[in-house]
C-alpha cells in the first residue's frame, strides 16, 4: 500500500509538508485538536480532507484549509503488552473455544487505522476476565481469516476438529467467527454434526474490541454461560440482541440470519422466537418449541458446491441459468418471488434441468413466511415442471443444506430424501 | 389439465366411480359434510385423500376411507353475475385505475379451484363501493398477469402509459398490481418518472378478493384516498400494515420489500418509517423525513436488462461470475455479505469486469443498514477493485436502478453518475 494512500492535490502536500504518512500517530491543530492515527482514503473522495481515527474508534474528516499544525507523535505501544496469565479452577466445567478469525478476534492495525483479525483464542479468552470463572477454557487458533473468506473446505475443517472431541470431557464448544457469513458455517455444523452430544455456540462481535461500543467481551462471555449451563444439544449463533447490554439471544443454526450491516443487534432468528435468550445473566429456554431432536449423533462431513443460489428477478436472463446448467451444477436453490415462483420466462429452462436430473428446491426471497406453491397457477407449473417447494427453509440455509446433501449422497434421490428430512430444525412450525 | 389431476390409486378410484372431477362442485359425507370445489392434487401427495376448496378460500383434505358419499353439486353461478353501473359525481377529483393484474384483480377459477388473475379494473372498482365516493374512477387495463411474470418491457409500457396522462386532470393514479414484484416495478417507476406531478401508488393485496380475510378492498380504498388527498408527488406501494383493519401504509418506492411471504403485513419500508400512514381512514405524512425532492420531471423510459444481481456466497464459483462477464453485461449489482464484502477468491474475476469497464456497485445481503467499505481491509480492498459502494440502497432497487441507468445513459460513465445521485430517496438517512 502506498504511504499516502488514497490522498492527492491539496492533502497530499500537506502531509508531505508535515513528514506523516497512513499509519502513523498524529496530533492535528485547528481550533479543536485531534489526536489519532491518519487514515486512508479512497479515490472518489474530495482532495480538502484529511481522515484520521479518533482513540474512540471512529474516524473524523478535519478540512485542510483550517488545520494550523500537523505533529508525529510516538506510535501506541500499549497493543504489545503481553497477555496476563489465567489460572485453571478444577471445579469449573472444560469449554473449548476456538478461533476462526472476525471482528471477535480483531485488533485495529495501527500501521493502516484499519481492523485485521488477528487475535488469538488465547488473547481472547485473557482479555476478557469473566471467562475464567465460568469455565476452563481450552483454546485454539483454525484460522484468522474474515468470514467473508471462509469457504466450504473451512466449514469441513471445523466440523473435523468438533468430531474429533466428540467424546472429550468438554461441557460445550464456543467458535469465534467473523458474523459476514457465520449463518452460512451454522447452518453446515447444524446438518454436518446433527446430534453432537455437547452444545457448539458460534459467536462473534459486530464492533471490534478496541472500541467503546464493543460487543465482544458481552457475546464471549455469554456463550460461555451458555454452553456450560444450557443442557441442550445443537448448533446455535449467541449474539447481542439489541443496544441494551442485558439481553443476548441465542439462535438455532439453521434459523438465523444477519439483517443488519452494522447495529449489534444485526442477527435474528427468521420465523419464530430465539430458542433461548441470555437475559441479565439467566439463561431462558423458548418453551414454545422443541428444536432439539434426540438424533444420534452420526456425522457426515463431506459437501459438494455444484450447487447455485438463483435468486429470480424481473428481466433475469434464462441464458444466465442455462449457463449454470451447462457448467454441470447438480442442484439449483431458487429464491423466487413471493410463494415461490419465477416467471414463465424460465419454465423451458427449468425443464431442461430437471430432465438432465438436476435437484430444484424454491425458497422465497421474502425470507420470512412459508412457500405454498398450490396457490396460484405459476405455483401449480412449477411443481409440474419439477421444483420441490422447501416450506419456511430460509434461502441460505436450503444451498447450505443442498451442498451438504449433495456431498453426502449417491445420487440425486438420496440428495432430495435428505434435503426433506428435518435434521436441525431448517423446517419450523 | 387432466380431469383427475394429480389423483390416484384409490382416490382415483373413488372420483371416477362417484362421476366427479377436478374443478366440480361437489358435496362430501363423512362424520361432517363438507361442499367445495373439488381441488387437482401433486405427485408427492399420497392416494388416500381428496382435496376440495370450502366457499371461505381454504382448501381440507378428506380422508377417503371415511367419506360415505361424493356428489355432484350443480355449480356456482353468481359470479357470472354483471357488475354495477358506477355513477358519477363532478364534485369529486378524477383518479385513474390502471390494472397489471395480480391477486387484488383475481377470482378463483371455478374451474382449478385455483386463483387467476381476471378482474378488470372495472370489476374492480364495482366490487368496492366505497371508491365512487372517493373519486370518479377512469380504468383501464394494461396486463393480466401474475406479477412474477412481469418483465421490464411491462415496467415501460406502465410508465409510458403514466407519460401519457401527465398533463391530465387527474389528481392522481391507482397501479393494481400482483405483490410478487411489485417492488421491482415501484422502484422503476420511481426513477423513470422521478418528478411525475401527481402521486402514483401501486396497490396489491395477500388475499384474494373472495377469500373473508381478503385485503383488497381496504388496500383499494386507502390507495384512493391516498392519491386524492397526499398532496405529494412521488411512487409509494399502498399496503396494510398487519393483521389489523385499521392500519394501512404507504411506503416510498424505493426503499419497500416485500419481507413475508403470505402476512397481509408484508410489505415494510427498509431503512427508516413509511412515508405516510392511513389510520382511520386519516392521511399522516412522516414529517421526519423529506422525501420529495423538488425534481422537474423529466421522464427518462428505457431500461437496459445487462445487468446481473450476483449475491456472493461461501462456495460461491468465480466461473459463473466470468460467464456472466463473458455474457456481455455491462453492470452487476453484489448483494456482499456484511457491510459489503466478496470473499478474495473472486477478486480475480472482479479485477477482470472493471478492467473490461463494467459497473460493479455493492449492496448488502443483509439487507438493513448501509455498506460501508473502509471499515475493513477486504473492503478497501475491494474498493481498490473499482466497486462502487451504494450506501443502503436495497439489493434489489440498486438492481432495477442500474437497469434504468444503464438505458437511458450512453456510455458507463454515465451511467454511474445517474447510480450515485439520489434520485427517488434511494439512498435515504
Amino acid at each position: 500500500m502506498s504511504e499516502y494512500r488514497g490522498y492527492k492535490g491539496n492533502s497530499l502536500l500537506l502531509l508531505k509538508k508535515s513528514n506523516v504518512k497512513v499509519g502513523d500517530s498524529i496530533k492535528v491543530t485547528e481550533d479543536l485538536t485531534y489526536n489519532g492515527i491518519l487514515m486512508p482514503r479512497y479515490e472518489h473522495e474530495d482532495e480538502e480532507h484529511i481522515v484520521i481515527k479518533l482513540k474512540s474508534g471512529y474516524n473524523v474528516g478535519i478540512e485542510i484549509s483550517k488545520i494550523k499544525k500537523i505533529e508525529l507523535l510516538p506510535s501506541d505501544k500499549k497493543i504489545q503488552e503481553s497477555s496476563p496469565k489465567i489460572h485453571s479452577d478444577s471445579s469449573l466445567p472444560k469449554v473449548l473455544l476456538l478461533s476462526t478469525g472476525g471482528t471477535i478476534a480483531s485488533k485495529i492495525d495501527y500501521r493502516t487505522g484499519g481492523v485485521t483479525p488477528a487475535l488469538t483464542a488465547d488473547d481472547l479468552n485473557s482479555a476478557v476476565p469473566e471467562l475464567a470463572k465460568i469455565a476452563n477454557i481450552d483454546t485454539k487458533v483454525l484460522f484468522s481469516e474474515y468470514s467473508e473468506n471462509l469457504l466450504p473446505q473451512h466449514w469441513k475443517q471445523i466440523a473435523e476438529k468438533l468430531d474429533s472431541v466428540a467424546n472429550s470431557d468438554y461441557k460445550g464448544i464456543i467458535i469465534a467467527h467473523g458474523t459476514d457469513t457465520m449463518q452460512y458455517t451454522a447452518a453446515f455444523l447444524s446438518f454436518a454434526l446433527a446430534g453432537f452430544p455437547i452444545p457448539i455456540a458460534l459467536v462473534g462481535s459486530q464492533r471490534s474490541s478496541d472500541r467503546p461500543s464493543s460487543d465482544a467481551a458481552l457475546n464471549l462471555v455469554s456463550s460461555a454461560k451458555f454452553v456450560v449451563e444450557c443442557n441442550s444439544k445443537g448448533v446455535f449463533v449467541v449474539m447481542h440482541q439489541n443496544e441494551s447490554d442485558d439481553l443476548v439471544v441465542c439462535h438455532l443454526g439453521t434459523r438465523v440470519r444477519k439483517n443488519h450491516t452494522s447495529k449489534r443487534g444485526a442477527f435474528q432468528t427468521i420465523g419464530g422466537d430465539p430458542a433461548f435468550l441470555i437475559l441479565d445473566k439467566k439463561i431462558h429456554k423458548n418453551l414454545q418449541q422443541e428444536y432439539f431432536k434426540q438424533t444420534k449423533y452420526n456425522p457426515k462431513l463431506n459437501y459438494n458446491t455444484k450447487v447455485a443460489l438463483v435468486k429470480y428477478y424481473p428481466g433475469y436472463d434464462p441464458k444466465l441459468f442455462d449457463s449454470i446448467i451447462g457448467a454441470g451444477y447438480k442442484a439449483i436453490i431458487f429464491e423466487g418471488t413471493g410463494l415461490g415462483h419465477i416467471g414463465k420466462s424460465m419454465y423451458q429452462s427449468v425443464k431442461k434441468a430437471n430432465d438432465l436430473g438436476l435437484f430444484l428446491g424454491m425458497t422465497s426471497q421474502c425470507i420470512d413466511g412459508r412457500v405454498s406453491m398450490t396457490v396460484y397457477e405459476s405455483g401449480r407449473d412449477l411443481l409440474e415442471l419439477g421444483i420441490v417447494p422447501l416450506s419456511n427453509m430460509i434461502p441460505e440455509t436450503a444451498l447450505v443444506k443442498a451442498m451438504w446433501a449433495l456431498g453426502n449422497s449417491n445420487n440425486v434421490t438420496d440428495m432430495k430424501k435428505l434435503m426433506m428430512e428435518n435434521i436441525a430444525s431448517e423446517f419450523s412450525d
